[in-house]
């Protein structure tokens, strides 16, 4: 073209319409290195108050702050003001030395600021326990004042991180009070990250623990990841796989995991080990890991002697024992209270728990891999020591899109239990989907399991206000690794965010929390809010439609776990999965009643006994305990072929919807992160339509009937679905 | 020392500083999240321009920049100059119109703006090729205005990164003139990258290509890998590890190849792949990968179509065959050449080609790894297609922080050479040691081959002065990964910057790039300059003394290479230390010699004559060459025994130096950048004397001498020393 035939159109050109992905590109991300919204800061990232009236509110109290602990916890409380205070206001906050004159605002706790606080207020906070805080205003000698105060400082750093939330989400108000504490005194998360910093079911990059560089260098990410855990009240993370390597209690290690202590201690967190159970023959050059073996309880006992001389406040031992491979006392003969107890034993002098996975299921025994968790603790009940947790998963199977609460909930009397959740979206879509869980995990907590108690439910086996019990435990397992928005999917946040806030209440409602986590994440834009909590809210359902619809549970790939995969066999039967779907010529599901394996014999009768008519029991978990004919009647009036149809046409229906709501935003959301998600929407997209069309089309071989009219009509090849093959999905272990 | 007694001690020099590094953390990392400087931008912070004369000038010519060429190329530099513009001074640069009245920068390619160049100009810049540049002032009209200008858009891209960098660097003048243009034609990364995010021998993380996310996903991350490499004149880049697998080259990868060649493609990146030799066998179904067999010959030809059907303009193949186990020619009796022809001639009709590695050496052929590359390519000389290129390592051995050139360089007459340097640090303190790389490359590049003539170079075999080759080639292996500052240590990036400015100008001086690094990396603070500068310039000479003084060669860990460990035997001999340093009651050192391995033979007469004599080859080659006896006299006067003791302790006292040298820095440089930095230095202090230690109290079991009285007496365990294991170094392949 010639040089002045440019001139005209110059202006044009640069800011023509984009024409493909291509362009999309690099005018959306291409500025990422200067001002970015990678999704690094969580949601703690303070974004400059806009509402005048809160901001002046808020400038007031930071101007002048009375608080003078000098406790580890109490710097750190002061570094976070400092943080939040020149993000949300420019400016650095004012600790004053004076108590009264310059000071709007006070932090201590209750002893420190006793002389100003009635005694029915010391009561008050008293009642709330080492955790919990109180904040509100306080008048004294003629002036107002306002305060935040724990019973220790960990409860000024909650009540802090509580306080900053309001003013992110533009709902404090200085003149109602509050106060809080935690329902659940274990809040987890266990990390399934091995040495070499690949995480099992990890997919969000790799290990944030960097151990071959510790103990001498630390990654800033570590102290990020402690103010992001004690915001959301998290105060226990286990460090390593429960597929566990000894070499991590040597003691190279150990001075390794005390740095990772040392960081953690100032943000209310202690650090737990995975104790892999032969570790006294793998370090210890002994030739039993026998529970009763004298050499073993002294190897044990040493090994938990020299921990406490480097943490002294290591929270204990994390145990998958005799299950999937993992060495245990059934080597021995011995039972798990056997294991567990010796543990047990070696820490409890210095205060320390054992954390037992019910997660139990051996390749011997012949039997639904349902059942066999009950099988082998419910005689055990009453036989752990007190410093022991049995740590059973929600389901009795692994975490699936959706399953029935595990039927050892309620089932035992005198056993502490506690709740393991998977954070990680292993069989939710991994890190490319955008599935919102804490409707799930709400879900399961509000189960009702009519034991101990007619009322009971789940939540209240887990915080002890059913079950009795003193040691409660609520633990998710990590979506955490290095990418830097944390969790490989932005909206994994969500996930990490939403465990915290379970565990620290497991009666809270998931669109609150989400509400919450949307306003920290986007701001307060209302059509951001509400798009993005529709989204959020009906994400889960759709996955369980396109995935896993009508209790139908483990199709999908072997081993790596991504995509569909319903004619998995061969094998050992109980990873494949016809032996799930037993889908044939007459029918499809698992009979789980008194004809099949009666793994529903282990719920309370009052469930057992609705369930176990097909008729009655919620069609969410029809597929799960029965068998039933393809022709059998739904509620709606549709054949169970049909409505298996019409569930995976639903679920890919919905995730268009989710992806068309999300790129109506556009222009609303920080590029970088409105990009990040839409093109993730799209992959999200393309599996639902990938689930769908392999598994209607591979039914459909048993079916022999045609799909319901009104759906979208399945294509592609069946054996082309097949054949697929991911060597180099993540979260596995990883090959040349 | 006892064990007990060595790690109290250790417990000691790591702990206690680290008490107070951990008050450090909390005053200098808290707020990393907040106003973080974690080095993602490399050498491309662009900082506020603080010279207000400089500050006029730029302001001025960002005001009015006419620049109207609309491919691709063009619309990155738009792209480029608007995140300097808005980081530089804070706002967007004015690309006007019209030519004249507005204007102060004309951009553009020299046909575009032919009309206003004199043909003088015209001539001048044509001469510098595709990828050259011109940049200075033009007078037309009675204005003069500023003006970079290249033949293709890539050379304007290269000329407005070089003058953003006079800008940062305070060197630009408006007044005088530049022009520039690469001196070798391939400018290359190679990535030793698995398709699950392995890398081998990598120390910043994993792999930054998400291969399980693509093509869906793109990570904004390429788009600023492609920027830095663009910035340096870095041209090409091979994806993948050398020790390939086959499934690179399906055609799902492809389709992911094809996402990031696309992305590249505007910053003048070409993308090869590494061909796995085995291919035809492992995925086209074929018995055979012979490359003379008609059915291997179709399937590489399909292959590099399809191929190209994806990536129109995809580099060729990078293959490594017959080394180290990777499959090749050899197991069907054929030749390098006659398998790299096979692939060249596969690739030749669409302009790709074929890199070959001449790092072979067989398990199989009882004579020193020396000579092998050199046996096995001279008397292919001739044989090798135009469009094939030798890649040969600097050393003959493996990346040694230290080696004489490779002797294949200068004994070839008609095969291209191309250089493969190693960036990542395999051999040289991998990710927590700053060791500066470039005067070792230097090193390297000025080494006289007397060949093919008597003033001859190995920089004038590889650019082609001396050698007259048409294809040239300087390939890096890469040290980027996941690590948020891409290189794991900070300082690695200036290894990554200095391999891109020597591989575009193969004579540039290592002090010269070290302070252009430094100042675009920390700004214009004199002080900092002139420490920093000194910090690099002398921390490979360093490395060299405290790993490998001397001549000394493949003394670190096995597998991982991590740390000393000069006692390393068992095994394939030419993988241990005692095969390589050959210590003896009677003295130390490797005899290549004629009355050795006379690996000496292979190099020109005018080196073998004088390397010949201990007492005329520069010491530094002493112990590469010859067994000498410990009380072998240097040059200095003392003993050998006594000058390796000196030497190992010179270079700890030069790590220390550096560690002191750079505290003093502390308030001069941000806080994040300068604790990264001083924690890691304080690990390679640690090293540094373990090395010593650990080398000289090992040699002392044979030379059974005293230390020399003058150096810091070697401390610890020989035992302890020989008994830590690594399993879980990084960069080798993971283990649970």
């Amino acid at each position: 073209m010639s040089f002045r035939g440019f001139l005209a159109n110059l202006t044009l050109q640069i800011f023509k319409p984009m024409k493909n992905l291509f362009a999309v590109f690099f005018f959306t991300l291409f500025s990422i290195s200067a001002f970015s919204k990678d999704g690094y800061e969580l949601w703690l990232d303070y974004p400059r108050i806009e509402s005048s009236a809160l901001k002046t509110e808020v400038e007031t109290l930071f101007s002048g702050i009375y608080f003078f602990g000098q406790e580890p916890t109490q710097e750190v409380i002061r570094k976070e003001l400092q943080i939040a205070g020149n993000k949300m206001l420019g400016k650095d906050p004012v600790f004053t030395q004076e108590r009264l004159d310059r000071t709007r605002l006070w932090l201590g706790t209750r002893e420190e600021l006793a002389q100003v606080l009635g005694l029915e207020t010391q009561m008050k906070i008293r009642n709330l326990g080492p955790e919990g805080y109180w904040r509100g205003s306080i008048d004294f000698q003629g002036k107002s004042y306002y305060a935040i105060i724990g019973n220790q400082p960990v409860g000024i750093l909650y009540g802090v991180f509580d306080w900053l939330k309001s003013i992110q989400t533009e709902t404090f108000d200085p003149k109602s009070e509050k106060s809080d504490a935690p329902k659940v005194k274990l809040r987890m998360l266990n990390h399934w990250d091995n040495l070499d910093r690949t995480v099992e079911r990890g997919y969000a990059g790799f290990s944030i623990w960097d151990w071959h560089k510790l103990p001498g260098y630390i990654d800033p990410r570590y102290i990020d990841y402690a103010r992001a855990n004690a915001s959301l009240g998290i105060n226990a993370v286990s460090l390593t796989n429960v597929n566990a390597n000894a070499r991590i209690l040597t003691t190279d290690f150990m001075k390794k995991a005390k740095v990772l202590a040392d960081l953690f201690r100032p943000y209310g967190i202690k650090v737990f080990l995975t104790a892999r159970f032969s570790a006294p023959m793998e370090i210890g050059g002994l030739k039993t890991a026998d529970p009763l073996d004298p050499d073993v309880i002294a190897f044990w006992k040493k090994k938990t002697e020299e921990m406490y001389s480097f943490i002294p406040d290591f929270g204990g031992f994390l145990v998958k024992a005799n299950s999937e491979g993992q060495p245990g006392p059934h080597e021995y003969g011995r039972n798990h209270a056997e294991g567990a107890n010796m543990l047990a034993d070696a820490l409890a002098p210095y205060g320390g728990i054992v954390i037992w996975r019910a997660f139990v299921y051996s390749h011997e025994i012949d039997e639904d891999r349902h059942k066999q968790a009950n099988l082998e603790f419910e005689p055990l009940d009453g036989k752990f020591r007190d410093n022991v947790i049995i740590q059973v998963k929600n389901g009795a199977i692994d975490f699936m899109p959706r399953e029935p609460f595990h039927p050892l909930f309620g089932a035992v009397k005198n056993t502490n239990l506690g709740m393991e959740f998977q954070i990680t979206q292993e069989y939710l879509g991994q890190a490319t989907q955008l599935v919102y869980l804490a409707p799930m995990w709400e879900e399961t907590l509000r189960s009702k399991t009519y034991r101990p108690t007619p009322s009971s439910m789940v939540a209240g086996i887990i915080d002890g206000s059913d079950s009795g019990q003193k040691l409660t435990l609520m633990a998710g397992v990590s979506n955490i690794g290095t990418d830097r928005n944390w969790t490989g999917h932005l909206f994994g946040q969500a996930n990490w965010y939403a465990f915290g806030r379970q565990a620290w209440n497991p009666y809270l409602n998931s669109e609150e929390i989400a509400q919450e986590w949307i306003k920290m994440t986007f701001g307060q834009n209302p059509e951001v809010l509400s798009k993005t909590k529709e989204i959020m809210l009906e994400s889960r359902e759709a996955a369980v439609n396109y995935m896993n619809p009508l209790g139908l549970h483990h199709i999908m790939g072997r081993s790596h776990h991504y995509g569909p995969a319903p004619w998995v066999e061969g094998g050992r039967a109980d990873w494949t999965s016809l032996y799930y779907h037993r889908a044939d010529s007459l029918g499809i599901g698992f009979d789980r009643t008194a004809t099949g394996s009666n793994a529903l014999g282990q719920y309370a009768h009052e469930i057992s006994q609705v369930w176990s008519d097909p008729n009655q029991i919620p069609e969410k978990h029809l597929l799960w305990f029965h068998h039933l004919p393809w022709d059998f009647e739904l509620k709606s009036g549709n054949t169970l072929w049909e409505g298996i149809g019409l569930h995976y046409d639903q679920g890919v229906k919905t995730a268009r919807e989710m992806k068309s709501q999300w790129d109506s935003l556009q222009g609303q959301i920080d590029p970088e992160r409105f990009s990040h998600v839409s093109q993730l929407l799209a992959i999200q997209v393309q599996e639902a339509e990938w689930w769908r069309n392999a598994c209607l089309l591979y039914f459909q071989t048993f079916a022999k009937r045609p799909f319901p009219t009104e759906i979208e009509q399945p294509q592609g090849d069946l054996e082309y679905f097949k054949s697929l093959d991911f060597p180099f999905a993540p979260g596995i272990r990883p090959r040349w």
